[in-house]
Order: structure tokens, then C-alpha cells, then sequence
């Protein structure tokens, strides 16, 4: 197979990991008899240094070339007050509108390996194994007017809308998700409250015909903010809108202690998708060689799945990490309680090809 | 002291819960000479069975004619299916509105003897002692419109709006909060998307001059979902707007591992307030005597100490209830481990009431 990947590393840590990343890409490919061709653009703070915007329109190009696109991580203080059209997470705003990738999974799996670093208690998260399915390219990220009113501009306003075919395909994406897993959908909304998640419950219902084999739960956002910290067992796929999907994704991200474990990968209708590490730019410690590369490599794997149908390769990575952190390698996030030998980005990297290379 | 108090039981196990911490308030006013006058009302599901809407006139004219509202809980499935104009909740928000409660305060700390019962690591929760306050009359829970647009109502809006009067005396409230406390404030919203957020992110800024000896952080909400989980000992005092609050602040619930233990004020610039539990109607063990009374007990004692500025009855409720969990006292939610006595709603208030009796 002969592919081209959009390599956009952006800004802090997302150098670092992204090196290690097609490491370990490079390594499948070879194993396997892949050609993964991979050319390198410009997104977030790094962009706006060098073209004066996040997204200049040089990486617009890259991707739409391109079979799939792996992004480190943007932003930083040292863009922190720029105006905020060219603010470097406008970048990530608009390369997700641009190629109307609208599908975000995010998977949380708790390692067994790792259990002892989640706040939460053994018993709560050993077996938790869910995927929060947000929606990523309407809701009040998007909706017009945003912005001042008034005559001293003393009014601030947002607007949280969806259209209906919107919520469809998302909806959809998310059953057929929960079909090839076990089979049960949470579809979370605020519809007590809010007209937009009234919509967005009503297509859950309509559409879940088509998916009978499903088995389909209404919950409010508050109540599954609640459950993801004391019941986060019970979930299997989670489904909701931008802003919602935004916060219980990174509330989820903590059930397992290890948010530089999490991959995402961004879709649309078609092969094509966006895959990136959970985590952010970590300015506190780019360029030191300490920052956990694992999120990003388990985004290679979810692209080799989603994008590349390359199941095999894909499951190749995963065990490879997994054999590492049951052989006891760590980074400096995950070492808690004084077990493990403590590696740093390079070496992790590494020693994921070797075991690769090992099977 | 002379006060009337407008007690809105409600629905589910809001009766219940009611009786117990009507005892417990006259068991304090007997004790200390205050003359607690209370008269019952109806809202919610209860108050659409009767009167055909959730706040009948009546209500409202009752708690214009108290000093302070206590309330149970509303809500139930037997109310789901009514039109959103007359379900339970929309009482719950037409209070809140018609009173102008704008500020909402929601304390979660850890009672040493119930650490067992949190899904957290007893490292991660012990010492945590935070209030959230959310802002409760504004924002995406009334902005205008919210309706269904487009020629057959397939798109459909709810809108975020806030004007900067709105953001300054919920962030005074909050700043005056942190003065009485450790003198810590943390400003959550999501500037780097929202304009709204923009705004609030500013006018924390500019008020933060009139606090010098608070110190400020502004924290984004999808960290800040995240930090209530692996670090909730960090927080002091937590402000943030209506969506965000409801969602942050029933994550933190979770936090102690007792839901049934957290009462709630929602205040304005008098001394005139709603007092009420953070948890539901519990429709599930409504009328069955097995309901936890706490959280509605200690929101009397919220009630004396900010409404009646009744520091000492306050503190005495507080100490009743902590006595009888050290005495190993515990309902059904917070029996965990087979550790402790069993008992039920009229029990426990009784057992607190016991307490302030003996002090
Ligand atoms: C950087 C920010 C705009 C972004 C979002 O809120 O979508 C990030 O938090 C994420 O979750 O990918
Ligand atoms: C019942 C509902 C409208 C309400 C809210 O969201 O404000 C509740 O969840 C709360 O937090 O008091």
C-alpha cells in the first residue's frame, strides 16, 4: 500500500513526539511492505511565526493531497495574546471546518500496567474501555452571531446551533461505532434546558430505529459528567455536541491517570481523518526530551485503522506499547510510586520499534 | 430572631428530606430563642398535578412574603412527557429568574469519616474544600432565541448571551467568597473559542483589582474538568457561568463520594435566598423512608448562616451532622464497605437532632 500522510507537528512538545511517531510509522511500513510517504507543513503558533497565520494556506494544500493528516499539538504563551483570528488554536478551529471533519473519537482504555496511576480506584476504572464521539464541527464553536453588541459593547454573545443533517451524520457514526463494540450508545445532551439538545434527541430516537441491535440511553450532561468519574464502567460509546463532548472528554481523559496515553482521530464520510494526540503543547516541558510520545503514537495506529484499513499494523502498535509499559518503561507522567524505569521521549519511541520488530 | 421561611418540599424524596430538616431548624430555633415561622408551597411536578403549572402565583407570592426559601427537589418520570412550558424544571428556572438568584453556591468538602465512600483515591480527596459558584440567571439557559428555525424546523438554537453587569456581580460575589476563605479564585470558561468567555475572562480582570489579596487564575473548562478530578485539592473558590457551573459542579459532587451530603444556596445582593440539596427527586426510593436528609439539613444551615448571618445555629448543625457520621450513622447512598449502621431519613434527622440537644 502506497500512502501520503500531512505531517503538521505545531508547536511545544509536538516536535518531539511527532519524531518518535513516524519512528514507529516507518517501522510498520517496513515490517509490512508499506510506503508511507510523509511531507511535513506548518499549523498553530509555529504557522503564525512563519506566515504570519495558523493555517497558512501552503498546509491547506499539503492536506487536501494527502491521505490523512497526523498534528502534534498547537499554542503556547508565547501566542497567548495575539488577536484571536490568528490565535494558533483558530488553526486547529479551522483545518477541522475546512476538511468538515466532523466525527472526533476519542478512546479511553484503561491499562492495566497504569491502573495505579488514575485518581480514581482500582475497582473504579480497571476495564473501562469507552469512546466519547463528539461532535466537532458545529454548536457554539461555530455558530454565528459571536461577538459584541450594544452601544459600549457591553453585551457578549454566542450561538449554540445545529442543523438537524448535522446531528444525523454524527448521530449515525455513532451507532455504527457502538455496533462493532458492545453495542450499547449514550447519547448525551441538556435537554431539559436546551431547544438544540431537544433536536438532538429526538434525531437520536428517529435514527436508532435503523440500529435495533443498539442499545440506546438519553443522559443529561450533568448526570454523565457525574458518571465518568464514580461509573465510567458503564459506558461504551458516548455521543454529543462540540462544546459538551469538549469538557467530558477531558474529564474522561483522567479516569485512567494518563492523558499522555490518549490518542483522537477526527473524521468525515470518507477515509480521509485528522489524527492527534488528546493532550496539548505542554510548553513547560518542549524541547527537553521528557514528553510521553505514546498519545501520538496510538494516533498512528488509529490512523492506519480508520483512514488506511490497515487493522493488523494498527493492532501491531497497540501490543507494542502495551509490552513496553508492562515491561515497566515509563515517562516522566506516568512514573508514580517509584516502580518503572523512567525514559525519555527518544528512548520510548525507540523501544516501541524494537518490540515491533521483535514479533 | 424572628423569620418566615416559604418551604417548597416538591417532589420525590423532597418531602421527606423536608420533614427531617424541619426538625432539625426548629430544633435549633428552640435552642437559641428564634422564632422560625414556615408555610408550605408547591413547585415542581407536584405544583403542575394541582395547579396546572410548575410555580403557581401562590408560590411566588409566598416566597415574596419570606425572608427565605427552602427547597426539596423536582422532577420525576411521571412529568417527563409534559410540554417543555410546564415541565417540573421550568419551575425551578422560573424561581430563579423571578427572584434574580443570580448567584449560585455549591460547597463539596470532605467529611473525613465518608472518604471510603469517594470513587477517588483517599490522597486525591482528603482535605478538599472548594465552593463552586455558578452564575444562575443568565446565559445559555435563557438567552433568546432558542427555538427551531428553517422552513420545516430542521435547524434548531439556543443562545449564550451575557452582558457585562451580569458577569461583575457574580464575580464580586465570588471575590468576596475567597476573601472569607483560603484567597484563591479560580475563573473558569473557554476564551479561547467563546466570545462570551472573552468577556468574563476580562471583567475577572478588571474587578480582580478591587481584591488584591485574592489571588487569581483563569483556567479553561475542559481543564478545569480535568483538575477536578486528578487535583480538586487546588481549588478554593471556583467561578464560572450557568452551563459550565451545572456541569462542573455536578462532577464535583462526585468528588466525596456523597452526592446526598451537598446542600446549595442561591443568593442575589440581599439577604434573601433558595436553599436546596444539590441531588435530585430520586423518583426510585421516593416515599420508601431511605432517603439521605443531609444534604437538606446542612442547606438549613447554609440558610441560617447567609440569609439570618446565623453563624453559631449554623456551625451547630454542621458539627450535629459530623458528629453523627463519626458515630458511624450512615443511609443507604453512603453505606459502603459494610462498615457502619444503617439507618433511615427519619433516623438520621433524628440522630442529628439528638446532637444539638446534647451539645
Ligand atoms: C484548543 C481548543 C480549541 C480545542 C477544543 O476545545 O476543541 C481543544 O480543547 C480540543 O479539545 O481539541
Ligand atoms: C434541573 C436543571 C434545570 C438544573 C440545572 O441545570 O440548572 C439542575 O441540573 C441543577 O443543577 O440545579
Amino acid at each position: 500500500m502506497k500512502r501520503k500522510i500531512a505531517v503538521l507537528p505545531g508547536d511545544g512538545i509536538g516536535q518531539e513526539i511527532m519524531d518518535g511517531a513516524l519512528e514507529v510509522l516507518k517501522a510498520v511500513g517496513d515490517w509490512f511492505g508499506h510506503e508511507f510517504e510523509v511531507e511535513k507543513g506548518f499549523i498553530g503558533g509555529s504557522a503564525v511565526d512563519r506566515f504570519g497565520t495558523p493555517v497558512p494556506p501552503e498546509t491547506i494544500k499539503l492536506c487536501k493531497e494527502s491521505d490523512a493528516v497526523l498534528l502534534g499539538a498547537v499554542g503556547g504563551p508565547k501566542w497567548e495574546h495575539l488577536p484571536k483570528e490568528i490565535r494558533p488554536e483558530k488553526g486547529l478551529l479551522a483545518i477541522r471546518k475546512e476538511f468538515d471533519l466532523f466525527a472526533n473519537l476519542r478512546p479511553v482504555k484503561a491499562f492495566e500496567s497504569l491502573l495505579g496511576a488514575s485518581p480514581l480506584k482500582r475497582e473504579i476504572v480497571e476495564e473501562v474501555d469507552l469512546v466519547i464521539v463528539r461532535e466537532l464541527t458545529g454548536g457554539l464553536y461555530f455558530g454565528q452571531p459571536s461577538g459584541r453588541q450594544g452601544k459600549r459593547d457591553e453585551v457578549a454573545v454566542d450561538t449554540l446551533v445545529y442543523e438537524k443533517s448535522e446531528i444525523e451524520r454524527i448521530v449515525h457514526k455513532a451507532f455504527k461505532l457502538a455496533q462493532k463494540r458492545k453495542k450499547k450508545l449514550t447519547s448525551v445532551d441538556k435537554a431539559n434546558v436546551l431547544e438544540t439538545s431537544r433536536m438532538w434527541r429526538e434525531v437520536v430516537n428517529e435514527v436508532s430505529g435503523e440500529y435495533p441491535d443498539v442499545e440506546v440511553e438519553h443522559m443529561l450532561v450533568d448526570v454523565a459528567a457525574m458518571k465518568l468519574m464514580y461509573q465510567p464502567k458503564q459506558f461504551d460509546v458516548l455521543v454529543t455536541e462540540n462544546m459538551f463532548g469538549d469538557i467530558l472528554s477531558d474529564e474522561a481523559s483522567m479516569i485512567t491517570g494518563s492523558l499522555g496515553m490518549l490518542p483522537s482521530a477526527s473524521l468525515r464520510g470518507d477515509s480521509f481523518g485528522l489524527y492527534e494526540p488528546v493532550h496539548g503543547s505542554a510548553p513547560d516541558i518542549a524541547g527537553k526530551g521528557k514528553a510521553n510520545p505514546l498519545a501520538m503514537i496510538l494516533s498512528v495506529a488509529m490512523m492506519l485503522r480508520h483512514s488506511f484499513g490497515l487493522k493488523e499494523e494498527a493492532e501491531m502498535i497497540e501490543m507494542g506499547v502495551q509490552e513496553v509499559l508492562n515491561a515497566g518503561y515509563r515517562t516522566g507522567d506516568l512514573w508514580t510510586m517509584g516502580r518503572g524505569t523512567v525514559v525519555g521521549t527518544g528512548a520510548m519511541s525507540q523501544l516501541v520499534v524494537e518490540r515491533l520488530e521483535a514479533d
